[in-house]
């Protein structure tokens, strides 16, 4: 799935400090718990002047199993576009890391048309994620778009990155931990970092890590990265069955430290 | 300059409370000072597959004179796109405002080469402001690219709109107060509120305003948004000459204090 392929002018990969092989999302469901995120991003159409150019335009979004649904005025520039052409993609990207090459970003093609009406399910989808827009829905020059997804691009930061096939990216579903990833993370880091060395130590081949900090937290487990002799080295553990909500992340994370400890002593 | 044309159901727009002739900065300044202080967005290229769709890719990116320029891999599928049609453009949005359609951005249109050589000027110029590229920037797939932009499109939020000559970008200046502002405004709102509502009673048609906010300032003068029994209501104040450093523009707003209590005595 991986592309990552720069020539480096020397030097090669290290061996991974954990089984590649344990349950990972897929780039589909990253890509979808990504966009079940964010309510912004970039809108591509085609410009009429300069003719045929690719034109940008910043833009409130919301997603109707997975397409793009937009509330736009035929007064801005990439309504008029899509009038004339619907070729379209939308650009979503995270902003949570400080590198901001590291941020995940899905890039969704396909034509964009008017939804006809009065927009019904896409309106009630629209204004759910953007209430604030109810006062501006019923201008006469503004109406409900969907983005019909035909390719999607998922950049998941370096060295992960695929075209995801549309047929998964239609049936993968958000994580259900992506709302409160951010928050467990963070406690993790400030309250349990002993804890997340010990993960390492137990359930990875970094049996002499004595610092870890958790960089993300799926259903199917967590990622950290370990402080190392050779430097920060990425490790994932997986949890012993997926889990649904983060009570139930919560009570794996403290039944793995406790197997952790045993493992351990 | 405008195009705040949305067919509302009804309603007038009400008389402005502070002269609009008063000095301002261009849209063209407004748009410079604007990319001047971000670092990433949006490049959006022609795709091949699916053919002729706009892809939207985020980048990292500086400017060299007014013109946007990248570090990126020719393994990149917007490199790719511009290997095979430059046409491009490029997004710059802000993100400070809470409300994301009240937020400034740009967009860039021009055709977008391949700098030759090791990238000389281009490359300084870039690796100033993304000090950590210079780790791959001898990567033999990556190289400078340079979008010289032809075509200007900004929008400053909420009514505030134009298409911007290709000269006026070029010859405008970033605004010098423009890294200092957010914190002289923090600052202004967080210590000085009932400074900005005098500023407001001895230099606007609010002359009975209680309370004010610091939305905004340049070389030229200050914004705010003022408490009115009408609601929230724009007020721009000029300074008496422009200002060319935050130093001269907290000496103008002490003065203007001493003038606005005087007036009022």
């Amino acid at each position: 799935m991986t592309e990552d392929a720069h020539s480096r002018p020397s030097g090669i990969a290290p061996q991974p400090l954990y089984d590649l092989t344990i349950p990972t999302p897929t780039h589909a469901e990253r890509a979808r718990t990504l966009v079940a995120q964010i309510s912004t991003g970039t809108l591509c159409t085609l410009a009429h002047e300069p003719d045929g150019y690719p034109y940008g335009s910043f833009v409130t979004v919301a997603f109707d199993r997975g397409n793009p649904i937009f509330l736009i005025s035929r007064l801005a520039e990439h309504t008029k576009n899509l009038e004339r052409d619907p070729r379209a993609s939308l650009l979503v990207a995270e902003d949570r890391s400080a590198d901001p090459l590291a941020n995940g970003r899905v890039t969704l093609l396909g034509p964009c048309m008017r939804v006809e009406g009065d927009g019904g399910s896409v309106r009630a989808a629209f204004l759910a994620v953007h209430p604030n827009a109810t006062y501006y829905s019923d201008f006469r020059d503004f109406g409900f778009w969907k983005l019909q997804v035909h390719s999607i691009r998922y950049i998941g930061g370096y060295g992960r990155m695929s075209w995801i096939d549309q047929t998964d990216w239609q049936s993968a579903e958000p994580d259900p931990l992506g709302p409160s990833a951010s928050g467990m993370i963070a406690h993790m880091n400030a309250d349990h970092a002993d804890t997340l060395a010990l993960y390492c130590r137990a359930f990875s081949k970094a049996t002499d890590v004595t610092s870890a900090r958790m960089t993300g937290i799926d259903r199917y487990g967590f990622e950290m990265s370990a402080t190392t002799a050779e430097g920060p080295r990425p490790i994932r553990v997986a949890f012993a069955k997926s889990v649904s909500t983060p009570e139930e992340a919560r009570a794996a994370l403290v039944g793995m430290m406790k197997d952790a400890k045993s493992k351990l002593s």
